[in-house]
């Protein structure tokens, strides 16, 4: 709003260039390198003030350096704006906060990416006439359509440049929960022989470790960490040669071979075109995966942080058995108080990510025909959610694990306050038996130890060895032993 | 599978009838009350072996009868016909379950709910072709489409017979949330003293009561409540009389005008006609609408659940401060274990119709043009959620709820125990000096009240009146006296 | 990062003060506002560079300075303090875009909104010293827990300044959707004559209008817009006064009393304090029933966006009936090529709505006892929503529907040529010779009218009154006619 | 309700016996196999009448057979005892359906699970009782816990039931996609050279055939596929031999060694025993993972069914490019009607199981500590899931896309009409020119053709050359040519 006044303010003393389309005329502020499709764009979806995401620009400059590069060595673009276009758009990538303000699309577009295609190909174009010398909007020199454009469409271009943002993202996200996976496999080693009091559906169940405990999170985020990369496994295919609908309709053959391949090259990633064009431009399931395996994250993360809110709940009257490091007062108005704030975030990124993969659903569900035009919100939600992991992560590490402290005192006690470890008797007195002393435990308020004594007769002796944590814990003990690992995959 | 072998055994001995449709011929056994059309539906959607909801049949049964009446009152239907099809619809409603194999079509259908119209429209035409003494299948005295569906579209009547089944089950699952609400005010009042203390975060915060506790789970169902009386008042309004697409086409205007009030007179419900029937035929808002109170009921009651599972936690390692009604042995290996069962199956059912919800808006935002083609889907889980809740409420209540227990000493012991009741002091301390109090009784293991002793020499009587339930529980006590209630509302 | 890399570097050569809480100390730059409590939950929640809302900020000062009013009335603040208090959080309000820096806290926050609330309260405390004669950080001589949060918590606060600022966002909302409203009732009146085929289930089905088709969407959204004041009424009552999980502690009676008409006075709005304050302060069945009518709205704007889109197609291999505004070009290759942009955007709106209510459901749902500590997300996302659903309705209005043209003749054409105006038959003719006349005419690829004559051998006049719009149109010509309406309620 | 009438009269005269566990005593009808713990769970759980899922009880059986194998060859069970067990669950498990009744456990229960195992083990345990020549319900000879749940918790076993059954439900699923496939593959063949015009946003684009149509979605489903055959992969690795929360109490080493084996020949699966036992227990991801393949399956089915829908719309006033089988009549009152019943059918199986992802997301996230309580309804939903998908898919197969039929001359003259086609001029004329040239077109009403001739002066040759299919088809033409196949992988 106040922005937009101010431009407006500027815009009455600045000096305006046209530009047309087919509808018509727009005033564009000279010095902008935007222009006409992008500012239409601007006009059309005032929905949100966040702008398209950088790592989906910067990975478009990218595309748009490789085309250039591919016409070029196909015979179809001249050596002058081959030079001029690779050269802006290198340019704007490297100094893309410079050059940022010129990219004045919002993420949530209808048009199937079109606006956000056309403010880099405008972007690009204007800046490439500058460097052959001529005044931004002179297209007849280069134009953005024809010559930055070339031999693509958007139905092409943007998925593609949504497949680098994503690889990029995934990179950061992969080493990411790879460092947790360690920093867990860490806490299982230390916690090897902390006993634990085991609890199925919050009742006191028979004891095992937090070792086990921990090497149980470590798992799940090792299959979490897995399914991420067979997710992305599927983003390397890309639809880049394509153009319309998948045809590579416009696009010379040379170029069609070549371009993916100089993509590859440029961003180091190992990237393969699609066999099926018309297919890869159409479908969006490569993305739904990618959803689903940030979901299946999230649900994971959110599972242990309700553990950690709860095993760490107390001070007095919780359970106690963790001390999550004290990171910020817990309450405005109740002194002392320390809250689990970390964890907490942390559910409330699973839960937001769990909506995205609601909207996500829905976007590619929704596609029609030879295209899928909700790709910007999907998008977006890709590359938020993707964010919002890698960051929960490294918080959750950094603020929480790293320093978490197990009350070993605490669980000792509480673990062998459970009248369950009577399971170990059922074997030897049947259930029937077993339950009865169990209930007789309960009622009278005693221990099963005690039980033992009286009851059965059991020497001091007996009762040790019966009740001994390496007999008690089962074939916990027989668990191949974890190594303390720098790496965990 | 079993089924469908036996049946076909018996067709190759049974008489058969051939019927006929525009697309071919079909065999259909003589005794058989369904027709062409049922069987079909029948074969076309081999998707499961869940019939349609008797419910929704038996008000579509209701709706012949009200047709046919208005059509006979509109000089539009023979005296003989609308004696045959009233007498053989109240035949069918009347004795439904020896009929029920008649009606063939399955739940999950294509054909936005055709099949099921036409089924019942057969299987009265029929009945009524028998008691007028003719050969079932001799459509030419009696027709299915022409008589039994006259002046009714599929479009008008589908939809009116989900209105009057949803009427039905609202009536159930409002009475049950009603004992509900008057169940949790009875316990709110019985506990109106019993101590507390406060968790946020699963942190120990400062004192309250389980009157206070019982109190806001009775405020969020009655709210609960207000809100599905409030979808259920849009349900009263339905699009028959519409006939195709809200038009009216084929239906004439004094069938039009007395049709909805002869089917209020039948079902002792205020139905009345929507005012605009081509809205009324293909928006599905009120459904929606339906499925989101049924959401927020379910919201709320795995909420409650989830508290009660913690309160009850235990017996030995756990809060411990509830003790829910045991009603059966919790494990298969571990003696003497009991187990939360009916709040874990409240949280079930809520995870089953949030998850219908996102179904029912699928369905809903599918809707194309003039009509929505997802009905059967979207009513067959409107169906499922009202009794899963209906249900549900009634064994939380009779099960767990009714005869719960507070133990009462170990929630003194906690609530004292709690260092945040010196959020009493911070007024007079300020934040700072309390915070510092609560941290040194977190450190040294000590008692608030000790601390008052000496480290601010406060006297026992004025530590007693400082620390008093009634002095802590601050304007709670001042809270409207929660009165018993036969009924919340 | 790049603004923080600035901020290290301004850091070293500012001044700093520092600040202390039971953590340890914290350096704060001198010239800042903020305090600890803010800078760690910065630290903390490095989640999104997104910052708390304005709108729960601004709402905040309101409630500080109620709260402040309230205190001084009940002799609980001295004249001084209540002063500095509310001139300082005036200034804040009345300047906030020059202090907006200040509020360093992240959107997506765990703590359950404290780190939001002490922001506010050192932000207002820091400049009141200020205000004072003292400096900031001078926390003695006015503190931001003792004094400016006094008989508060973030338990009431927090969800208080959620309520004002959804109630501000709805009123915007509101308005909107009345417009919309409006916008398709004019559509209705001027298109009451305007012919269009009906389709169920995307088949041709039996004539009907424009008129009748925005009317139905006016209708849709007539409701929408009913369900959405329902919900915005639930949120005028607001658990302020019950500080620590409604208790009311800390807080002195005639506050409590006299804190919300100060609050209702300020704003401008009916608010009232809720009855039961625990229940106000832990349940947020208030936030999912906007979220759900919300998601209703989003679910109709979908729809009608999809049938836009649907009747739109074309322009030659489409239904081609609508003629959407051509507000931008359409693709980056095919040239002319103008594509359905708005309606597109709204519904990808509609899916991040939908989105938004998982993410709000679990929210909901995750609440645990006296305290529902997922607050941040869920009013993040409620606040997001409104906005999208405001913006895209006011750009769907604007930039399609204003200017929206039925290409009237193409509809007549496609009325026309449907076999389905056979309908009007059926009860002549019977349902079984109807259908052959259909079948013909499709077989035989000849119109109905054309079979009327040769087979029906009907006079020209005879065909002519059959098939007359007033008679195919049926009961839609008995639809009391739509007024044009200035406003739609 | 009418059975439970039933059978409580029979009860009356029947013989009982009495059965007791800890609770207390229940009377049990003498001829019954299930037991006390089963007839509580019947009564806690009056939720629905659907029973458990008999693929999850014959799964049981077999693990109850496998387990008594490996407790026997571990010298921990009798040998009469093992032959006790063994022979009756065989015999159970071969003759299902005439013990189906005494399976009384419904499908929506509390505690995890135990409810199905004990109802298992209690059959079990009364036919190996009457095997053994003692009557049902003297356990002392052979008890359900001691003996038949001898050395395993429903911890392990009810999951290992679980993997099972999904294993057995996916290996039809997979065979069902797979023909679903070849289906697909066999019609981008067959239409490789169908023209059709591409459409983006449903706007015109440039041609495409219906070869790669179909095409592209064999390319969807094959992913499809392949994702479900990843979610299965992680099936295999079972829980079994863990007993309580994995740590593998109270069974003996070899037991625990040898169960797997047993249970992999038993089954002819390749089961292998999961590395970690407590985290095999207590983690859901590899449900999720399944609900997640589905998923994606379903959002494919729909989209696919959205375009069937759409491109078969008409016959007159719609696309009309396709015609699908003519399965039913379409309507009760509209004659001559046919819908596209078949796509919408899976249209609403896909919003099914895209609603049961959100309630098995809801139940795994809800996981707490050792175990996963909310298995039963996560169940539930899987297979209700791979039950409708298989079925889906097999009557979209065997009634739309076997006979479906393409209308090639409608499609050529829908092509040939677009003024996209000029597409093909843009590389030539520039995106302007071409602009300005289909502007002209679509204004005047004329086609691309007769511009390039009037207003280009071009040669009929010349433009035939031009907009030749394998022209206009650009790298199309270059796609390796799809082979018919018997099998897609």
């Amino acid at each position: 709003m106040h922005i937009e006044k101010n431009s407006f303010k500027k815009e009455v003393i600045k000096l305006m260039r046209v530009e047309k389309d087919s509808i018509g005329t727009v005033n564009i502020p000279d010095e902008a390198y935007y222009g006409i499709h992008s500012k239409r764009a601007q006009l059309n979806f005032p929905i949100t003030d966040e702008k398209v995401h950088p790592l989906l620009l910067k990975s478009l400059l990218l595309v748009k350096i490789a085309c250039a590069q591919a016409n070029y060595g196909a015979d179809n673009l001249s050596y002058k704006k081959y030079q001029a276009i690779t050269t802006a758009a290198k340019q704007v990538y490297a100094n893309f906060t410079d050059y940022q303000a010129e990219f004045i699309v919002p993420a949530i577009q209808g048009g199937a990416g079109t606006s956000t295609n056309m403010n880099v190909n405008e972007v690009v174009a204007n800046r490439a006439l500058e460097l052959m010398g001529h005044a931004k909007g002179d297209y007849h020199f280069l134009h953005p359509n024809d010559d930055v454009n070339r031999g693509q469409s958007t139905n092409d271009v943007y998925p593609t440049g949504a497949h680098l943002a994503l690889l990029k993202l995934n990179q950061t996200l992969i080493t990411e929960i790879d460092q947790l996976v360690t920093l867990l496999s860490n806490l299982a080693v230390k916690h090897q022989k902390t006993l634990k009091l085991g609890r199925t559906q919050l009742e006191d169940a028979v004891p095992t470790t937090y070792g086990a405990a921990f090497s149980a999170y470590k798992n799940l985020f090792s299959r979490a960490l897995q399914r991420i990369k067979q997710a992305n496994e599927a983003l390397f295919a890309i639809p880049l040669g394509g153009t319309a609908i998948g045809t590579g309709l416009t696009a010379v053959p040379q170029y069609i071979t070549k371009v993916v391949p100089f993509l590859a090259k440029l961003t180091g990633l190992d990237l393969k075109q699609a066999d099926n064009l018309p297919d890869a431009v159409q479908n969006t399931d490569c993305f739904l995966m990618t959803a689903d395996a940030y979901k299946n994250l999230a649900v994971g993360l959110s599972k242990m942080s309700n553990d950690l809110r709860l095993l760490g709940s107390g001070p007095r009257a919780g359970l106690g058995e963790l001390a999550l490091p004290k990171v910020q007062a817990g309450s405005s108005i109740m002194p002392g108080k320390i809250n689990p704030v970390i964890p907490e975030v942390i559910n409330q990124i699973a839960f937001q990510v769990i909506g995205y993969n609601s909207t996500i659903t829905m976007c590619s569900e929704a596609g029609q025909l030879e295209l899928n035009a909700f790709e910007p919100v999907m998008f977006h939600d890709l590359f938020d959610a993707a964010q919002l992991l890698q960051k929960g992560i490294r918080t959750l590490s950094d603020r929480c694990l790293k320093d978490l402290k197990v009350n070993t005192k605490r669980c000792v006690q509480l673990t062998e306050s459970s009248a369950e470890i009577a399971t170990i008797l059922a074997p030897k007195l049947g259930y029937v038996r077993a339950t009865s002393l169990v209930k007789t435990a309960l009622e009278q308020n005693t221990s099963i130890r005690a039980l033992l004594k009286e009851q059965l007769k059991l020497s001091p002796a007996e009762i040790e060895k019966l009740l001994a944590p390496q007999t008690l814990l089962g074939s916990l003990n027989n668990i191949k032993k974890v190594q303390p690992t720098s790496s965990a995959l």
